[in-house]
């Protein structure tokens, strides 16, 4: 009996919720312009049973970007700051770096001297930043430097430089039943420690680039040792590799803001059935930064001709988002 | 008010399940033995909120091995039978098997001289007829022949040579909260086109062994070239590897039937909180198969050892389990 009431008020209470629901506005941080219209139309016609463009439960797949396209990804990507603070952090474990770069310049705080080596100079303070620990230490590094950590422009930690309206678009998602996944080029286990709280994303949907891993006996005890080595780049090509390792299934809505993830858009929209692709653009230097085709890690060109010319959403994020972060801090 | 209507039917259909489902036996399968009475007792402390057991449904994560734990894995394990039957159909298209082993001998029926050459015979025909395709052209290949292929002994699609108690046990698990993983040595594209309809596993929460894929365009439409290159091998000390890249987290409750699974159930031993590992043991040589310590490719001995040692639940088929497939066809 005592099984039966608490059903019936926890029945009571999932009734009233869904009503709830559906009185309000799922999205009140977009603007009532094209992209909002176009969201909730596709989410409608794929949600309702009967319909020719009608998605079951099971595959209903979303696959978010997650630097621009959830959270903020300037002055530099966030995963970046965490590495050069890594490093610094390391550094009287390893003398050796006084003399080389690009360590050196990192330690004089010659921000621009250390990133002159691009890609390769990134790569190489990340493998030594991101190895040589157990993933459950990782994981730990990871969690306490974000709880602290500060946005350079914005004062706040980088877990509060997400984007309200996307929070609101994945939540509406999940009510819809989608099941909402990150496809990041961002570390894998950079990314899992915080986003089942910050965007209700669970590890095991979150999708990224890694690096190698072994499974050894320490003690007695088993561990998992990150080493340097990398294993997968989740990132253009890679993207849709990932999305089929990982899911294994093709996603029906696809969301972005770079080059990078043209490739993830085109392996969406391409599939059979009722397929959504959409792009964030940076486009308010006010509220946040203004970059596209010209961006030295995050170009939007490609991408944007084609989504112009596929019809796919570019959401201006000046004109179509009535707020950018969160105003309330978790 | 039509909306109110269907919504208050739908809560009462979920009501009347919830009662069906707390009188009935979820495991009716099994023996009234210890392995049901230490699941049992396991699930209801884990689910139980307030118990120091507690486990929140987030963390409620099983994984289940597929070949000897979900299915029949004897005389050779499904996945080996699809390759001899690739290399049949593909034979025409290749003159040179004629005398090249391992191809020769299998086609001239001598399953035995075109398996003496070992794991490396297998993994060059497994090279061979698993690449060269898109990942939605082999998806059509396995989906079509799992519908046709039967077992030798059992005269029926291997896909109903399932073990009925490990079903009932998925789905309770699920009952309760957990979200089900496969952890299989066998190929994540040979799984995933069946798991769902088989197990009510989605092909998100497989994990598996997997060969390189390319994206690349073909005639303007984005693909996923399977090559012929190995990715990962989900066995042995690959098994928590895999799972912490597909995962993410622990599992609370792991599944296996040989030393390949040992390391799965070390890595979910091991962890912080209440943990389940089970080993299924081969021992009904009338009902389905008898073997164990020195079986070549599906060995349980250390990991048998460490079971009792640790006080892992083994289960007996013989005794533990009333039926061993469904009865029904599905």
């Amino acid at each position: 009996m005592q099984f039966i009431r608490s059903t019936l008020v926890q029945l009571a209470i999932v009734f009233v919720s869904v009503i709830t629901l559906q009185a309000q506005d799922p999205l009140p941080s977009w603007n009532d312009t094209a992209p909002k219209k176009a969201i909730v139309a596709f989410v409608d016609k794929v949600t309702k049973e009967g319909s020719a463009d009608f998605v079951p439960p099971n595959e209903r797949i979303a696959t978010f970007d997650n630097d621009g396209t959830l959270w903020c990804e300037k002055p530099l990507p966030v995963q970046l700051f965490f590495t050069l603070d890594r490093v610094k952090a390391l550094a009287p474990q390893h003398p050796e770096w006084k003399t080389q770069e690009p360590f050196a310049s990192l330690l004089k705080d010659d921000l621009k001297g250390a990133l002159a080596g691009g890609e390769h100079a990134i790569l190489e303070m990340m493998a030594a930043t991101h190895s040589g620990m157990t993933i459950t230490e990782f994981e730990k590094i990871v969690a306490d430097w974000i709880a602290t950590a500060q946005h350079p422009k914005f004062k706040r930690p980088y877990t509060e430089c997400v984007y309200q309206p996307m929070l609101e678009l994945v939540a509406y998602l999940r009510a819809n039943g989608f099941k909402t996944f990150i496809v990041s080029g961002g570390g894998i286990e950079f990314m899992r420690p915080w986003t089942e709280k910050v965007y209700g994303i669970p590890p095991e949907q979150v999708v990224g680039s890694s690096g190698k891993t072994k499974f050894e006996m320490r003690d007695g005890i088993p561990v998992l040792m990150k080493l340097s080595a990398v294993d997968f780049i989740d990132d253009k090509d890679g993207k849709p590799v990932g999305i089929n390792e990982h899911i294994g299934r093709r996603p029906v809505m696809a969301f972005g803001n770079s080059d990078g993830d043209l490739q993830m858009l085109q392996w969406t929209a391409a599939s059979s059935g009722s397929r959504y692709c959409l792009y964030v653009h940076h486009d308010d230097a006010e509220r946040e930064y203004a970059y596209d085709r010209k961006d030295a890690l995050a170009k939007l060109d490609k991408g944007w001709d084609e989504a112009v010319a596929k019809g796919w959403t570019v959401v201006s994020m000046k004109n179509d988002w009535k707020t950018i972060f969160p105003t309330e801090r978790k």
